[in-house]
């Protein structure tokens, strides 16, 4: 029976409202900690900064590329809130173009963790799944509005701009230091973009 | 002197004509074999391809990196040619975009040479320095003409511009195996380039 099984099953045990609030704030302070001193900052330093045992870090994420999973995870899930957030707040045209450049100035600190997770020889895409797939739908609908508006061409589709994404984002790499140079090659891109 | 320094200098004697058509004969074979056993295969089945022994092959090429890097070279060489070419021989912006696809058309195998040499721990950026140069200022020219004829926006620089053919290089990577994505996401690219 449904209500057997669900007592019975093996899902993992919610966490009290306490722990998840303890969890919560470890993994900001570890964003802090990673983005001071990169994603090479030992698990040791996080429990500092955040005041707590070495053993309570442990206990939430097993080890450091647990930690380093989950706040990759949490900035995507916070990416796809702040999609959801212009979606709402924002004209078409710019909620798209405003997310656009989001991911764009954001991407060099993701390409670090993502980095940082596939050397320790963690799967990343499979790790980020779900989160990604919230950022994807989050774009999709961003993209829609917009091309309804008349702001983007109709004839792209979420695949082919996420390519662009990460193309824009492989340009700018290549142009580090020299930010006119960057300003002008990211705008070729947004020009392309448009209805 | 002058020419008692140029008898006895140190500078590689120049090849002789037939040495030098043996040299090109076997980078036109190893390129053959590169592309289509990718740049993994042997020496030995270079050699065997050219009907020479592979000491023939090692008298040019002292080691399989050495013979990777002068093919990519000569890849290199012969792009600043055909852009030579179509700078003479068509339209400033067919020439201009032609050159563009090309380019992006020939990446997935210029970086699968790239990467062989890279993981052999050969510095590949110094090793193609010069022929880099050439193709550089290729497309400068290029880009140059087209501006001058209103086809492509004049506020592109060639930094930017080759920063914008390594993204669009990593967007179509992105989009393997599907070519109408692929196609849409070049044509953003070359819509926003149009002056």
């Amino acid at each position: 029976m449904a209500t057997g099984q669900e007592q019975g099953g093996t899902a993992a045990k919610p966490l009290r409202a306490d722990a998840r609030r303890n969890r919560a704030r470890l993994l900001e302070v570890a964003e802090e900690v990673f983005a001071e001193r990169g994603p090479g900052a030992s698990t040791e330093e996080v429990a500092r900064a955040a005041g707590v045992g070495i053993a309570t870090v442990f206990r939430h994420f097993p080890t450091k590329e647990a930690l380093l999973e989950a706040v990759l995870v949490r900035r995507l899930e916070r990416l796809a809130e702040e999609a959801q957030q212009l979606a709402e707040g924002r004209p078409p045209a710019e909620a798209f173009f405003d997310f656009f450049n989001l991911v764009v100035d954001r991407s060099p600190v993701k390409n670090a963790y993502a980095a940082a997770l596939a050397d320790a020889g963690v799967d990343v895409h499979a790790a980020v799944s779900d989160a990604g797939r919230a950022v994807s739908a989050a774009l999709g609908g961003l993209l829609a509005a917009a091309q309804g508006a008349g702001a983007v061409r109709t004839d792209l589709e979420v695949p082919e701009l996420t390519a662009i994404l990460v193309g824009t984002c492989r340009m700018l790499q290549h142009l580090d230091g020299r930010p006119d140079a960057a300003r002008r090659a990211r705008q070729v891109v947004l020009d392309g973009l448009r209805g």
